[in-house]
């Protein structure tokens, strides 16, 4: 097959616009030939056990899955009984991106607080809080938080230990959505651990696919008392891959070495060079009305743009409006974005706001 | 990353021990590098629609898919109401095969009818469609076959055009579960539509790993009136692919030329000279207390063994039990499986059943 | 038996604190005797049919079920498809007060608005009213408001309209959870089909147990087009009496005459003399710091209470707390509640708050 | 209200076509006057504990709903995991009587055996006894008997304990649909307890309704470790009655004395009267061509007719066909089948065979 699009484009939609990096497709090709047993007891996925290990310590279970809802869903309906709630910023991907499935596959009330940041505090999940024993009430039994956010936030480990330490004081247990955990360890310059297991984290989304995998997810359950059935859960929920080695084998790429650093920190670095180089632009008066409304912590920038300036860019760069009645837009990063993307971007944005 | 497995052995457990054809991952790599639109929005993901409609004839719609009980819990999902239930083979995968996924994520329940070689017939579809309006009674509203089945065996075209005929005229839509479909198509001799759409089914599952993928399956409509939400139902039951370019460019590269076809003739012939072998044992006295329990139509023979004969098989190649309490064995052929794999494990029965 | 309770004693808990009221009972006996056929096939359902006619105009179709919970949430699994969300205030009796049934058993999702009065406007409903078309965001295809509210507030004939025009202009559809609906009528001084079906409601949950009866609701499809399949959905949602000939007596018994209307009217004449009663007693100075936070347009009376007083008014009158981080309570009146109650409960907040 | 029904007129055809005894009417009445707290904490669900400790023994807990759908759907999720599933007679209520209820609600695949009698044994239930830990299969965790059985058919005290002793050595559950315990109690001559709890049965749900409640039926669990969640379950599966009072009153009514007792043993002596008459008639030549295909053990009784037969005694007793392509029907007795109702029975019998 040849490719049928222009694979010298790039824009600022989504980190999942990108592809794959080379070194996971050589992955799959390496894990290729021969037989392997199905469903996971395969070679690849066993040393993928072996690899979280190395970066959450022993006695952590990572199931593979295909997407990232997959692994939120399947992963909160382990930590759940039939009458559980979840308590999570109202910016959650769970609550606004995953299409009521939380609802309609696990059955799951979403107790939701909003934010400014995308960020929950104790005091903010100390709204939803409430009611146990009450059977008018879903139950509120686990805390979601994403890190990095879905508004390109990050959560400092201590932020984080104080959330698990709120949620785990009154009986609730935490889950962390990591569909960009990279991102954040890369931005913390600390190892997963450090702002997971280490601080309280029971159960994890661990994102691969926007981190340069073709597509694979894992369920990482740090405490074993927080979580069960997975085994079940995974197959039921349709999360099961057969050919499960190369799922594996694109994780093990990533997580071996130093692949997902590497990727992680590159995208990190370019969304911190096109908000520099904003700044500058805003500095020198080339760049004029673009105001941020997020800090930059990892992978995307958020701002506001003059009237009409977001539709002209996007005539030679695609990327989504955020708010659209605030005039507001998410950039997104991804490992393959080019220095000269973003310089080439930069100076689109002074041109189309210079007038 | 370097191999983690004998990339030389090969056994008769499934058709999805297998790894990918290198045609496949070439063309991974070929939809690589560069951005393309998310959740299906990209080039190849337009391509494959055309492709399948070169195969199925205009008007129908493709949605892929990860995984074959995605396709099916999905696929059904689309066809029925919220009380809607499916009759199946009680053998059918849906039924024995998916750890309850159909009625756990669906709330399908399913009718099942006993048969002999997991196929239905409208005689016995006649023992669960009944009972429509009464409540009392989950509505039975489609049938689910599949083509090549759970056993080895095929529907022939006319038998498939009975089932339609009579699930139509009962007022119900006709499923087609195709995990196997190309080995279908091949051991036929005729295209996908001369047995799905032209003779009535209305919705099936396109089985693309099982064939030589790494992993993808399509639900395909053939009947646009005998589905609803597919777009909505995919994503909220966490089937939708955000890299989607990738899952198409597999199922692009079996169907866009003959590779579906080479790769299920193979896996068919593989099978049937297994069998031819044995046969031939059986009559010159090489082989002894071989007896084949379905007629091999596909990729699969179905035998049963002399006591220990399976295990000390299974010191050397690896294949499952089918029902233990007859010694009844499947053997499953492969697109990789070779002329010597066969002739190996033919020697190996000959030697093991000889004593 | 006899009663095991001091048969005396009232409070201002709940509407469903109270009993049955007497012609309701006296119903249920004059149903009794011989047999009818189980599950609505009875004389009484069929009457049923023609009182609800009788309010709400020819076509409607009316499904007894036990409560109101089972009222709402098979009622809209009627209206919606298994993507379908539902955009309600954040205080709806659906989103708070029913153990996540609408998420868990019907795969809901609600798109919640916070209101000051328990009321939507076409405004609030614009707030969650987008997204058509894109799978990542739940559906929102109805609206549900409650009426008379869970804040005891009532919507005025032309609000629904307003609200009924506005959904359906953008493709929804309009439930009311009429829990309370006969409070409403009573208030607004109208038919029920003045303020339902008149004015665009589409389906409704029709109160029977707050307003005297022992147990008893009905889902009424005003719109035959909005809603399907219930005869299946009350059974398969466990919702369907086999002996329902005394679900119907109770509220034919209510419908048929006008009992309905004077348990309603008492009842709201008891929360306006009570607030009358304090008022007064603000005015002339027996009664000090009590604030109404909602203006009492049914039968509940809500108002804030310098601290300590609500402790020491339960010391004999039973009723909750709305809100307990501002001292704010709910007082409930309902059919049996009598003047001397009343009375002694103003008496009663005088005395507590004079201090 | 006056009746609407000739309330001299009864038949054959279910024990739900009955209506109310009048001591269960005499019991609502008496529970009735004053308030109440609603959702089980009144006086009357408390008194219910003490009388179902008295029928079971001190530990038991009862939870009271609606219906038997609601009490054996919510009751089994009590004792499931998401991934389980349950072992059941092919005939057994919760498998053709709940319209999916058990799938669609509860998500539970039934693992359903034929049998000739309605009854499981420990044989029948190894058929589906197997693959636990294989996420491929939905899990067996609970064992479902009906007692009576559907089939009019009893198990004895030992053939319980035999099941109930096989079904935990496989580490799985036993739950008993008791829609009809008490004609089994009766029956059996034997108090409850002798049969469910004493001999291993873990769940129950207690039927009132067809023991002459106008609607009430109760899950009681008899050991606590093996079921969890109840009260939430109840609530959010839309069975929880806000004026509990009335159906706990109904069952008190029933149980505390001997109404329950009087009601069953009539009803079952109802259907020994009908049987005996009709062996009678068929030793003397007054009847032909009737046989019966169960044992009639409490209130049913089953047999084949002669074509046409049925018809024509459908013109002045109704009852049902069980199997209509056998000519085999069901006729069921009640609390209210007189003496009088039998012998007309039998006499139209003997017409309508005679020819």
């Amino acid at each position: 097959m040849t490719p049928l699009h222009d694979t010298a484009l790039r824009g600022f939609a989504s980190d999942n616009y990108s592809g794959i990096h080379p070194e996971v497709i050589q992955a799959i090709a390496a894990a290729n030939d021969g037989h392997q047993v199905a469903y996971g007891e395969d070679a690849y996925t066993a040393r993928l056990q072996e690899v979280f290990a190395g970066h959450f310590g022993d006695g952590v279970e990572a199931f593979p899955v295909f997407n990232g809802t997959g692994a939120n869903v399947v992963g909160l309906q382990s930590m759940l009984p039939r009458w559980g709630a979840v308590i999570a910023a109202s910016t959650a991907h769970i609550n606004v991106d995953e299409g009521g499935a939380p609802e309609r596959v696990a059955g799951i009330k979403l107790l939701t607080v909003p934010t400014d940041d995308g960020k929950l505090t104790p005091e903010l999940i100390d709204r939803e809080a409430w009611g146990w024993g009450d059977e008018h009430r879903a139950q509120p039994l686990v805390v979601s938080i994403t890190q990095s956010t879905e508004l390109g936030t990050l959560y400092s480990i201590d932020e984080i230990r104080a959330i698990a330490d709120h949620t785990h004081a009154l009986g609730m247990k935490l889950h962390l959505d990591g569909a960009r955990i990279s991102n954040a360890a890369a931005s913390l310059g600390a190892p997963f651990r450090a702002f997971t297991r280490d601080v309280g984290v029971d159960v994890l989304s661990f994102g691969g696919t926007k981190n340069g995998a073709m597509l694979g997810e894992a369920i990482v359950v740090l405490d074993p008392d927080a979580s069960a059935g997975l085994t079940f859960l995974r197959k039921l929920n349709m999360q099961l891959s057969s050919k499960m080695r190369f799922v594996s084998a694109q994780l093990i790429a990533l997580l071996e070495g130093d692949l997902w650093l590497r990727n992680a920190s590159h995208s990190n670095a370019m969304a911190a060079r096109l908000r520099a180089g904003v700044e500058a632009g805003l500095a020198d008066g080339s760049i004029r009305g673009v105001e941020f409304t997020q800090p930059t912590q990892a992978n995307g920038v958020f701002a506001t743009l003059p009237d009409g300036v977001a539709d002209r860019l996007r005539e030679s760069f695609r990327f989504y409006d955020w708010d659209a009645s605030k005039n507001e837009v998410r950039w997104m990063c991804s490992f393959d974005t080019t220095e000269q993307d973003i310089d080439a971007f930069i100076a689109a944005i002074a041109r189309e706001t210079a007038a």
